[in-house]
């Protein structure tokens, strides 16, 4: 991802956004661009979203969440694979299968 | 990223979550996570937030839009380059430099 | 709503938490609630969630949107009338009947 | 605010609005608006967001709230009294004044 985050602080740079790009602010927008993703679900079956909306979307949202991240200096893929093992624990698979509950529900 | 998608699928099908993981679910459980690390944020100053906090809820987000990335069959360093590159017309420099303001109302 | 507003303003004042509670804070608490209302949906039927999950989380959304609209000194009772009317004029009935498009897309 | 809710059901009505209006969708909609009203304040200072904007986005919140409310059958009022009787306990004075923690952290 180091070049999509490289274009991202250029874009960001060449408007001189960064004035702007606190961390709550960047939250508050990754949360309002997840809405408008989710948007594309509205009053419709679980599978019936516009692709091209959806893929609009998200793109910002992982654009909002690359900034923030690179805000806080981490690395996308270590703190996800973190996340994953920490998550091994609280979902064993021999509790968890099948199921949707909340790990605090198992 | 794939390395990290590659272990997203693993540790969804080891729990045999697939069945839950419809399009729209998906982008409902990111709207919460988004939702969950703007937690981190409330009631303080622009940087004032925990940042493990942080971490482990943007990790969150991620893996959501990477699942669902992955559930559309989008790439996701492709679709965040596109979107620049549609902004970069929505946002020309010479309007947008230091402005926060929407495109819809520059 | 009378009561519950003064209800409100009562426990927030016994607290001494109107200091935290500027304009883009109480959106901030608000949006959050209204994520994990969502949650009590997540993963399941367009019915199957539980309703005293939804009652407790349906009443914080409807506090904060309370208290927001108080700091703005509101009735909210007219201000969902009037949007009401203005809805009337975006979505006319012989247009948007049995219809769940968007009104910029009818 | 049972005018409101009689115009909101009218509104719904007569546009046959109702066969879209499943629990799921209204509290995704009524998510998404609260991102909406968020977006009013987005890269602002805390009290910096247009009026009317918030006055609008917040009247969408609330008719959602109300709609959500009215298909479980509850009482607005009573909501959100019971839930100031169950956050006085959570939060009491003696531990709460002054401080924005949650309460598992109290």
């Amino acid at each position: 991802m180091d070049r999509v985050i490289t274009r991202l602080r250029q874009f960001r740079d060449d408007r001189d956004w960064k004035q702007f790009h606190n961390p709550k602010d960047l939250a508050v927008a990754l949360s309002i661009e997840a809405s408008e993703l989710l948007e594309a679900f509205l009053w419709k079956a679980p599978d019936a979203a516009d692709p091209e909306k959806v893929q609009e979307e998200l793109a910002d949202v992982l654009a909002y969440a690359l900034l923030l991240s690179d805000a806080y200096g981490f690395d996308v893929e270590k703190i996800v694979l973190d996340k994953i093992e920490r998550n091994e624990a609280k979902y064993p698979v021999v509790k968890a299968k099948g199921s949707a509950k909340k790990y605090t529900e198992l």
